[in-house]
């Protein structure tokens, strides 16, 4: 990650932590309704039910961030609206009934939004900035589907060339939403944030990039 | 809730704990599934987020199941795999895209589920009744939302009369499931439970009724 610089500024007034805040719930609200929907994909039952917990796990630190949220003098779900309007969008545009398709875009897709959402919560003062780490901290797809998709893509080049594509179109969409964003939190924060786009950038595609490694497709 | 009939036997043979633990868990998994799915339709942000969470709720209980099934020789998903057919049957025959219908079709259905799982795990010997009783006494949603129908269809005659008839329809798809999952208790768990359709369709049918006036609505 790249140490913060100097013309990015903090994030520190009550109004700009509220937004982080939202940014981050609304971060763990769409991975919970990505790994829901994906839970219903998966080709067993054993699967199912382990989507459908890791999913129940994403929103295990929304009271601390609803209560941190309220100690700023903000309301959570009303800062969280306008980044689940644009996350939404990232789902609506990365659908699909097939199952490896669906993984890959919540690893891919959810784990850009998350580092993204990591990205600005640095910016954050502490205590409020540890709040925001370790509600983005939880358990992630990756860890539990990597291995499986990598041995099904090891055995079957065509999976694995049209995952690639896939998981490309993907990180175009999310990187998509890097910008709109921030200007949302240019907006709810009256800050100027122009010098973290090509930091944020750089550290989302980075880490994409190893995530799409331990998935075992090109990225 | 009518006192156990001599005539229905206990379920207290290993194989019989494994399949009721299956069938306990399927109606949690399946209740985690209609929340998850109901929130994305939520007209509120804040709407959307308490659905959301209590989905999140649903499989609070399920390591309990899981341990449980395992100390009865069984594995829990394995289990729940038939439950979890037949009340996705249920699901996708009572499909909606008005959150009205889909909150009525979750409450009527879903509390027609846990009923007739409480039902059944009352044949089973303690302590392992107590741990089903747990598991299928989390938070539903009709506390969260049956003021808010109850207020919209006051208002509404229309309204009161399409989710009246809709209820009566979701109940109807539910009621239908009684026999089938019945079916696969007796099948995996080798007995005959003849004795306890009629009673559990009469207290399924009872709590139906109380929870159709909780949403102010005819049943």
């Amino acid at each position: 990650m790249p140490s913060p610089e100097p013309s990015v500024p903090a994030l520190d007034r009550p109004e700009q932590v509220v937004t982080v805040l939202g940014l981050v719930a609304a971060s763990r609200v769409t991975a919970f309704d990505w790994l829901a929907a994906d839970a219903l994909h998966a080709p067993r039952t054993q699967a199912r039910v382990a989507v459908t917990r890791l999913a129940s796990g994403q929103l295990g630190a929304y009271d601390t961030l609803a209560r941190s949220a309220e100690e700023h003098g903000g309301v959570l779900t009303d800062a969280a609206a306008p980044y689940l309007e644009l996350l939404d969008g990232i789902g609506q545009r990365t659908r699909s009934d097939d199952w490896w398709e669906r993984v890959v875009r919540t690893v891919v897709a959810g784990g850009m939004v998350r580092d993204l959402a990591r990205v600005v919560g640095e910016r954050l003062p502490e205590p409020v900035r540890d709040v925001v780490a370790g509600a983005l901290a939880g358990q992630g797809l990756t860890g539990l589907v990597a291995a499986e998709v990598a041995q099904a893509t090891a055995g079957d080049q065509a999976l694995s060339a049209r995952l690639a594509l896939w998981g490309r179109r993907v990180a175009g969409e999310a990187l998509g939403a890097v910008q709109p964003v921030l200007d949302v939190v240019e907006l709810a924060g009256a800050v100027d944030l122009s010098a973290l786009a090509a930091p944020a950038v750089g550290t989302v595609s980075a880490d994409h990039a190893r995530r799409m490694q331990r998935l075992g497709l090109a990225a």
